[in-house]
């Protein structure tokens, strides 16, 4: 198949809540997700920019994506250069050395109900 | 009327929650949706390809959405060539013959109360 | 102010949910939500088609938004050609003279918590 | 890096809740957000204009985010030129001086659940 995307791409909500009614389990606890789909035949060299309200921006986040698949990066699982901090305020920038598509996803679980945004991000070449 | 819409369309986001409160109702049962809409006079023929973390791409899944005519797809329906796995991260990519509108909904049942999501789809021509 | 939107807007999900748990309240009855931005110094004249699934296309509804106005039309208080129908899935297309922003939201009271969902309309000349 | 985003944007949806189960922490209290990132090296001038359904625009509020960084501008922390009003349909249009990306996000307390919604804004140059 002929791929889809955009190379550059922007989400400027950034908000992962510190508390979870069901911390425990990885699905339940809340997230922010940024999903990634290569559907190239080579694999897609990402970087992310994590950008605050009152510091300077952090990365970049260097990850891979293997060719014709997706990768849902959740944003607390994030390490190197360092971990994303809780209840703060922040926006993401996530290039790409060839065209991937990417949507944001929250789950939000500090209370007993679940509750779940997401949007296309903002796409540039 | 004139014709709206794109070719080609990505869905970055896909998760179908394995667990519903009230899954005996179809209505309730966690579901994601791919809704098209074909505004054209003759019907659009439409190719569904899914992608995944850890193995190749499932599809196409072949279907035909009639003329002026709105078709919300449930991912959690799709059975040919293969049903789609729930608790498992995926994405899409959705190819037409004629102009379509594509819109990303889940609902997740698994608390008591409803979560719901939706956005635009990626377009491409 | 220079004007801002497009001629052309789609969205592809729609549904009414039949049932309400706050139903008294106009602010709490299940509804979905096309909020259209006039921002232009002139009346935008606006046309919409409902696409069903398994009938004909029903409309033009029509309505006029006046300049440097919002207006957030629920599809369940239309009632000229016809009232559209609960329980059931529908798209529309919306077609303005002038420019316009069209965005679509939706509120579910079926169960005690509320579930909201919005995504910008896909846009067109 | 090299700079992101569009001049000009709208959120055609607005509506603050006047209830909030959880008034009392600022977290927790119904708010609708314009998450704005400025990835310039240089500041962003940022004019918002609030549209109602039945008076005149209100605006512009004015307000700067420096180089590098997000700014997540809640709607019920608005004083100047006047406070958004409570359980009132309203529409914004956000220009800039410089790209920036923006991003909508509404979160709904009035029930004991949270109930969220998001979508990237319509963008113009």
């Amino acid at each position: 198949m002929e791929t889809i995307g955009r190379l550059r791409w922007a989400i400027a909500e950034g908000y992962i809540p510190a508390g979870s009614t069901d911390g425990e389990d990885r699905r339940f606890r809340s997230h922010e997700t940024a999903c990634l789909l290569n559907a190239n035949e080579e694999p897609a060299q990402v970087r992310i920019t994590i950008y605050f309200k009152d510091r300077e921006p952090v990365g970049p986040y260097r990850l891979s994506v293997a060719p014709r698949r997706t990768l849902h990066l959740r944003f607390d699982e994030l390490t190197d250069p360092e971990p994303v901090p809780k209840d703060t305020d922040f926006a993401s920038v996530i290039e790409s050395d060839r065209p991937i598509v990417v949507q944001h996803t929250r789950l939000d679980s500090r209370k007993e109900a679940l509750a779940l945004m997401s949007t296309t991000a903002y796409a540039e070449d």
